[in-house]
């Protein structure tokens, strides 16, 4: 077991209707002015941009708006929004989306509060040291980035992808009505669901210090969204299952599963970002596409917790060895993304890779982490090679 | 399934000497004058005060001390920090100890940043503004003090024992060390495991609202804290079992146990204050001594919870009817209690109360709640006399 930080200021209000309550928040933490930063049109066509708009005005708090954050959000769009910000004085940045607009909104937040080019950040050269406080209406239940303290971001020469952590970038409120994400295409809230749990199997799946309460929190979370996740593939407006997975994809990222491990695996995420750069592909599927690949190349080296994971939360029985259990576990939750229709392969995914560009990918990737990485199994550039391989 | 707020700003830094980032915790959070406050001997004697103190000399910051906080913490010493901290001019207050440092702290924090008589908030006639900031080094598992929201003052006049709960009196930064817990006497330990999983079971036995993955994240929690719990009657200086205790103790009062539900019952600790008025007994032994008669008094009206509650917590087997089921998890919670010595009725707890201090306890109860109340049930008055009279 291994000490930790844990560190969860935002405050979340959940419900229906809750977004009525965002110029009190603002108010709450200091906004005066404030950047509505947010994606595409969905926001506007919905009618909560618009609505939003007349809760400011009717506040009287003074606001700009900037959109075109898009998943994977691009360097460009952050130093657009720095400039503006630095410009016109903005105080509070209110991000009204899921994880592009959040990320991207942290990006121009730590653009703002620090001197220098902000890909410095994410390029591992320099820390931040404050951020402009943001807000959050979060319309999609997916990144958990409206709590966490990370944020990715794509620099478009080159197609790379990074991300940044600090605790600086963590939301100061997060409002989360689960009907705001009711219109959301099938695809996107599989994909949703499945990084909801890819956060917490990054940290389940390690070989350092785990803590039975953070295991079985752990657990019951994977067992929840998994649940509710097949619901919402034949119910998408069913309001408590909405909820569940909203609230699941907060405490999924925001440190909670991982507190006392060695800070989890995270190579999953790590070889997906690499897909998401070259191929722009949405992330909850690349993740699913990679996972089982992955999965099958490390659990030999982390069969106690495969085992677990098999037993607890894909409800295999107790019968054979441990390497059975374990398998069946894998196989368990390739089925259950079939099940909510996400892909199990690059292919699925829908991604021709030709061995140049797996190579890229993986190089790219072992690159991008410094080095051989991972918990469950410790990756090299040819192991990252071989899992791509496996993938296609 | 309800709205709710959640908010949990207090940044915890969780492991073995963490206590040596004391001074630079309360630098981080603005601290320039500093009143350390403690309970008894205690932290003077294991040596841990003195070493606080080394800490803040080395980093130049200025402090007081006051001592002397009782379990159930009186007024009386809450009115003297408050005129030492007023003419002092202290900025920051550190609680070294377990809840009632804690809670005495909150009470003095609200006291010099409010005007007026600090009892008023306790007697629920005015709402609290501000607080000094606070930060904690914890020494005993137990209140969830370190992150919650409340704090409990008992008036010496009447012995008048009061919750009072507020955001601004969360604290700061908690410092948690495992270690610390470990010299505790046996008696305190089980209190304090009885005390960590009753705040969670007085959110999880409701008649409303509940959400899935409150309910599972709830039961995890209080498997951890059971199975520990037995580990530390035998093994005392368990190292793990000591942070599991501890970090479920934080997540166990500090609201995400409750998300989505009305609020919780709270009836069991609202009679174990009288309780703790009017003989000042153990808070963690008050209220295992009289749960095991308010459940059975109300399960019934709750069937479907206790039912859950044996199953997914007692590892009750799925037998016989719901209110079988539902019974045998309230008698394997009092085995449980049994177990780790703690008592399961007033005579078993030392009490011996006679017909006219249970009227009267029943009698300060509901007054102190301001009507009936309960989640499970509804509880009168006359409810709140019957399970004083069952647990004699």
């Amino acid at each position: 077991m291994f000490g930790f930080n844990y560190y969860t200021p935002t405050k979340v209000v959940f419900g229906k209707n809750t977004e009525e309550k965002v110029a009190d928040l603002i108010k709450e933490f200091g906004g005066k002015k404030v950047l509505i930063h947010y994606g595409g049109g969905s926001v506007v066509r919905s009618g909560l941009l618009p609505r939003v708009k007349g809760f400011l005005d009717k506040a009287g708090i003074n606001y700009l708006e900037l959109g075109g954050a898009v998943p994977n959000p691009h360097l460009g769009l952050v130093r657009e929004g720095i400039e503006l910000c630095k410009k016109e004085g903005i105080d509070f940045l209110l991000a009204v989306g899921g994880g592009s607009a959040i990320d991207s909104a942290k990006a121009i937040g730590y653009g703002v509060a620090n001197d220098g080019d902000v890909w410095d950040f994410y390029d591992y050269k320099r820390k931040v040291t404050g951020c402009l406080p943001i807000g959050v209406i979060l319309t999609i239940a997916a990144t958990g980035s409206e709590m966490s303290d990370s944020s990715v971001i794509t620099k478009e020469k080159g197609l790379v992808k990074r991300g940044y952590s600090s605790d600086f970038g963590r939301p100061r409120f997060a409002i989360m009505n689960p009907e705001l994400t009711m219109t959301l295409p099938d695809y996107q809230t599989a994909c949703g669901c499945t990084d909801i749990m890819m956060h917490t199997m990054e940290r389940y799946f390690t070989n350092g210090g785990n803590m039975e309460i953070t295991d079985s929190m752990a657990e019951a979370l994977l067992r929840t969204v998994k649940e509710n996740a097949k619901i919402l593939a034949k119910d998408p407006k069913n309001y408590d299952a909405r909820a569940e997975v909203m609230w699941a994809g907060s405490l999924a990222h925001n440190g909670l599963t991982g507190c006392g491990n060695d800070g989890g695996d995270w190579m999953t995420h790590k070889l997906e970002h690499e897909l998401g750069g070259l191929y722009d592909v949405a992330h909850g599927a690349g993740l699913a596409a990679i996972w089982g690949s992955w999965a099958r190349y490390v659990y030999k080296d982390c069969l106690p917790r495969f085992k677990k994971f098999a037993i607890n939360v894909m409800d295999v029985e107790k019968a054979g060895t441990d390497e059975e259990i374990a398998l069946k576990g894998i196989e368990a939750m390739e089925d259950f993304y079939r099940e909510i229709k996400m892909p199990t392969n690059l292919r699925e995914l829908g991604v021709k890779a030709c061995d140049e560009d797996l190579k890229l990918m993986a190089h790219k990737c072992y690159v991008g982490t410094g080095g051989p990485k991972g918990s469950a199994k410790l990756l090299n550039e040819e192991d990252m090679l071989e899992i791509f391989k496996m993938s296609r």
